[in-house]
């Protein structure tokens, strides 16, 4: 290599994950020189406010708030845009591609919402956008998608994608306190935005889920028609009878093929077996496991989200595109093209899976066999009931039934019909169960 | 795309892993089509005998005895080099690349030796050599550290990554059989070869740490250099004592960072903690994990061996060399070229580390002080001792003991001291902690 060939690259945003990639670059660039065969020169790093305190030193007319400053510069070929949300997210990645540069993104929500339109523009232009910090942080899942699993047919993905709900979820099932008081602190410990909706409600792991789905089954799918609820209206009592039979609730993205090849895809608290590898995952940890009808199952664990592994994972994007492999990948892949999707979606209510179900029903005798009746109505069988002596005699107790392998719709259907029983006060909660 | 783009292959070698790959390229072509943009087209499979009976169906025409058919044929660009053994493997590897041909190979003993001879020559060919399934079979553990941790100082990396030894230690754990009955049930199950001296000996997995830590570290390693030994002389006691006290058994490839930047290699039986990913990892699979200093620890699992895990990782191997990434990868990352390393390697001897002890003594006062005072004499203090009333009165008994952390050479002369005392039989056994 010429050691004095470089690559001219700028930041658009210089927070939390720019500062990071700064820092990769100007201390750590003998790292990205040797894998590029080049020096990664950092050239302009843009922002709204020059006076806000920055978590990196930058060398003397890097920093400036003019993003013309890298769009009319010829001589900076490569982009990273991190700064987050729609607008002006997506005008200034458009403005980018329109001015030559290739993008680098760690921005799951602009690649969920506006993939096909960026992947268009980028296209026509003759350019490239990656974007393999925008799920699961420095979890390298979009590269092992687009490249290693090539000649598999994907057969099902379940992936823990959200840092924030895994980390509540991890101290709910640890100290037995309630939501609302774990986010408080998870917002004092920085692990939750102020506003935590998006990450909590499961709108985050969806938007997530609708990028891997596209690259692992070649899926359309708008993140907001995935069927979703999230860690928010879970109630610790549920936590606390998971427990008591052997499982962890954790927030469950899946993308799966069915009997009929049709692609079923949800974000939900699921119930999933102690031992296996994704009840492990704790903390602000992230996990994705993929089977892969050749390779089998595989599994990936790391830090989902955080200055350093975000960053990690934007400098070997970089890295990539310099070296001109992100551009191969994404011209072959031809990412949200106008070509038909390869999967036509499954309906929801055809899912199949297993059910935790609980309802607060009244102590007396003949309720379970009403329940049973009810669920017997829609064909679902029971693998285990639990249900503890009431506090106060005469009080209602929870009574908490597992059944064996049914679907989403009949699961709902008995919920409503069990919900409707004399017996039974308030609504029944249902969780999904995997083992 | 054009749809009538197509690139010729050729196989060499139709055995377990050739006759996988033939079966993904001829069945499942629309795969490598569409991560490709083109056809990989199967040639031609080269094989020695022409009358042995294949694991699938071959069009007229595709197989040969005859390396020339591939050699003479311009129009081949990519090979999959899958014979094993050094020899005639490092020969025909040479003669491909001369032909001017892209190689892919699953061969790690000829990668780990030959490894320099033969990038030298892909290099002043302008040819690529790659070689994914090598190690690990179907995780992608080459091509995540060759490109997903540009932006890291790899620290440490610890693998299983020997199938059979794992296998074999799965079921001395699970049923307390001894490990040759195990291995005899591992050869009926085809789990391990006629001859396993290679898997069980910590030999292969020396040979997949060697390419691991080249790739990781920039180390250039002989195989051979690495301090290693095996499960074959593994005891079901130590078995039995690590699961009483928590732990689990397994063959353990460690490449670490040492307080002074140097590298520190072993490949060793090692008790893991229960719980901890790595000692969950079970049966044939391979796990591996890697902290890099920006991305914090990764975690890989998946099958380590088997037909088609292992074709899934050559035939993503082979989408990567005709789209032209693995020549970018392979140019920019100089694998093992005359460069010097970028690290040097650490004496074994001062590897620091936990140790677990195991002695025959006999059942007499004053015996744990003994072997205390020659603990002490080497500066290793105990975290634990487990000794069980001996069986019979009188009898000898086993002394296990866990260290605090010390170093490889100070744990070893303080065994030596304690195998010279009068009170203790025998040698004393001794394996790596890791938590
Ligand atoms: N943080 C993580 O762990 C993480 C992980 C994975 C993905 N991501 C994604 O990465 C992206 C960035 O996240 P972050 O945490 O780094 O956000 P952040 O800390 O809020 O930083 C955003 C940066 O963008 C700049 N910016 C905003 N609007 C701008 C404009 N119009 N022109 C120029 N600069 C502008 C801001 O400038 P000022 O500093 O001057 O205000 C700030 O430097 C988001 O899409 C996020 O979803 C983050
Ligand atoms: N099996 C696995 O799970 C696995 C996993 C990872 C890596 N690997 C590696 O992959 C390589 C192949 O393994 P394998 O299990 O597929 O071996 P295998 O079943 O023994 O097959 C070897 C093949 O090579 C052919 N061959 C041998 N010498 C030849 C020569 N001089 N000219 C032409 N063909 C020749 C044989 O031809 P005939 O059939 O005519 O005898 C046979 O088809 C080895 O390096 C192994 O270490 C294997």
């Amino acid at each position: 290599m010429d050691p004095m060939e470089k690559t001219k690259v700028a930041l658009i945003g210089l927070g939390t994950v720019g500062a990071g990639v700064a820092r990769l670059l100007l201390d750590h660039g003998d790292r990205t020189a040797r894998h590029a065969g080049r020096v990664l020169w950092l050239e302009k790093a843009v922002v709204r406010d020059l006076k806000k305190a920055r978590g990196c030193q930058l060398p003397e007319g890097v920093l400036t708030d003019r993003l013309e400053d890298v769009i009319d510069d010829p001589e900076i070929k490569v982009v990273c845009q991190l700064i987050g949300g729609i607008e002006p997210a997506r005008s200034i990645m458009l403005r980018l591609l329109e001015a030559g540069k290739d993008v680098v993104t760690a921005n799951k929500a602009l690649m969920a919402e506006h993939g096909p339109e960026l992947c268009d523009a980028a296209r026509e232009l003759g350019r490239s956008i990656a974007f393999e910090a925008s799920v699961a942080g420095g979890v390298p899942i979009i590269a092992n998608l687009s490249t290693c699993l090539s000649a598999n047919q994907v057969e099902s993905l379940a992936g823990i994608l959200n840092g924030t709900s895994n980390f509540i979820l991890t101290k709910m099932h640890a100290d037995g306190v309630p939501y609302s008081e774990v986010v408080a602190e998870a917002q004092r410990l920085g692990y939750a935005e102020a506003d935590p909706a998006m990450d909590v409600d499961g709108s985050d792991a969806a938007q997530k889920l609708a990028i891997l789905a596209h690259l692992a089954f070649g899926a359309r799918v708008d993140w907001k028609d995935i069927p979703r609820s999230g860690i928010d209206t879970l109630d610790l009592a549920d936590v606390r009878y998971a427990r008591e039979m052997g499982y962890t609730i954790k927030l469950l993205a899946v993308a799966e093929l069915d009997r009929s090849e049709a692609l079923e895809l949800h974000v939900t608290p699921t119930l999933l077996r102690d031992g296996s590898p994704l009840a492990e995952v704790s903390g602000p940890y992230n996990a994705i496991r993929v089977v892969g009808d050749a390779v089998g199952p595989l599994f990936f664990h790391g830090q989902g989200a955080g200055q350093m592994p975000t960053a990690s994972a934007v400098v070997a994007d970089l890295v990539d595109t310099c070296v001109g492999r992100t551009a191969i990948t994404f011209r072959s892949l031809e990412l949200w093209s106008n070509r038909p999707a390869r999967v036509s979606s499954a309906d929801y209510a055809d899912a199949e899976g297993r059910f935790y179900l609980r309802a607060m029903v009244d102590d007396h005798p003949g309720v379970l066999a009403k329940i049973t009746a009810a669920l017997g109505a829609s064909e679902i069988s029971i693998a285990s009931v639990l249900q503890h002596e009431p506090k106060e005699k005469g009080a209602p107790v929870s009574l908490v039934i597992m059944t064996h392998t049914t679907t989403e719709g009949a699961a709902g259907r008995a919920c409503a019909a069990i919900a409707a029983l004399d017996c039974v006060r308030g609504e029944v909660v249902r969780l999904w169960v995997r083992d």
